[in-house]
């Protein structure tokens, strides 16, 4: 199947489902320059390990990396550019770190979907799906599902591409 | 995408998916004589605020509003009528008070399945997806998960249109 | 809508999906000489319970079974003939056993994956989707969804025909 995305797509899968390595290649098909936000911070060393992993996964691809926790909006507009491809991954570590650093989630979250139109860049935004279990007893688990659930319908609604990827397949949900 | 359902519509989804919205709608899209069971109970300040924001959210939108925790089909059966449109959110709920009163979850399912193709209003059955997740360690967890993936094939065998709804996205899984 | 697969297929989906259901229809439909691999373990009587309902739903179906929670591709070889169809139910009770025997299971699911286009039997795979929920607090059940999947992809990749199954009903991600 032709993947594609015009001007911002919106991936969204569960843990391994090679969400990742999907928008990788939806970037990389683009023939634009190509601009990897990395939101992940690394609490631990499996963490760390998997950030290591996901960069040793685009070695030698030609991306010019940024790393930013927090200030997703700031850095999307500095990196901002026609002929560009930015790629974020992943929008829900982005919003763990608001909660942990105690940001406002929801109005974060908005200024960043009011940029996806404004942005002279293409964009391509990975997400983790994680609605879709029992209810967490941690009212923190809680609170993290319902705003990247709110945010994913912000980015959708904003993004002209949304994918949902399982077992490596991505099933177009808008497009 | 034009939604639509011809005479019952089952609508899944995870948390803060745009399930519940997505089925009003439905609903309202019908042009029929909108009526609203609420299955949902709080039980503490947490749910209170989410019934409440749900209210909220149809409010003076010309909703008949019922609100029943356990007898889903008897609430079914008095409001029944040609000419209305039903909609049920959510079954997940619903079993959960079930659960919690100790009735006969099965039994129960199955009499409301067997309703849908006798109602003389449309319906639309609002219910999350919960099957997605690690096994819950909880036993209770675990009967719930069962409870809702079972009802959701009795429902959806008996609906005419299903749809999955994700980052606020309907796809259409039958009909 | 007609379901099918050519060689190889995989069928995921969550708790009570009705994924295995799905599945032993594709098999039923093939016409050929079915044969069924359970990978589960009774652990404790609630496992024994869910093990002996499956056994008894395909109950005098004219299924051949084997019984293998560990040496899957070794099972597969020995039961390799054409004019089969052979049923694996299930590929994440097959990791669960995997990972409390201390087996290499990234090396096990990679000589699985390769099993595929060799065969001469026809091969459906079921498995349940585990990665769509919040992240385990559990280091063992974070490992587990990882290896699960990774597993789905590259069982995906070899297979002409996925499909995810959600209420009994089969969506078609590849094929």
């Amino acid at each position: 199947m032709p993947a594609s995305f015009s001007h911002a797509a919106l991936v969204l899968g569960g843990a391994r489902s090679g969400k990742s390595r999907f928008a990788e290649k939806l970037a990389h098909d683009s023939g634009l320059d190509r601009h990897y936000v990395a939101t992940g911070r690394a609490f631990d060393d499996e963490m760390q390990a998997r950030i290591a992993k996901h960069r040793a996964d685009r070695a030698d691809a030609g991306w010019t990396t940024h790393e930013e926790p927090l200030d997703l909006v700031g850095t999307l507009l500095s990196a901002d550019a026609p002929g560009r491809v930015i790629l974020v991954d992943c929008l829900t570590l982005w919003v763990t770190n608001l909660m942990m650093a105690e940001r406002d989630v929801e109005a974060e979250g908005r200024a960043l979907a009011a940029h996806v139109p404004l942005a002279k860049a293409r964009l391509i935004f990975v997400s983790n799906e994680v609605g879709l279990g029992i209810v967490p007893e941690n009212r923190m688990a809680r609170a993290f599902r319902d705003h990247a659930g709110r945010l994913h319908q912000w980015m959708a609604a904003e993004a002209q591409d949304v994918y949902f990827v399982a077992a490596g397949l991505p099933l177009k949900m808008k497009g």
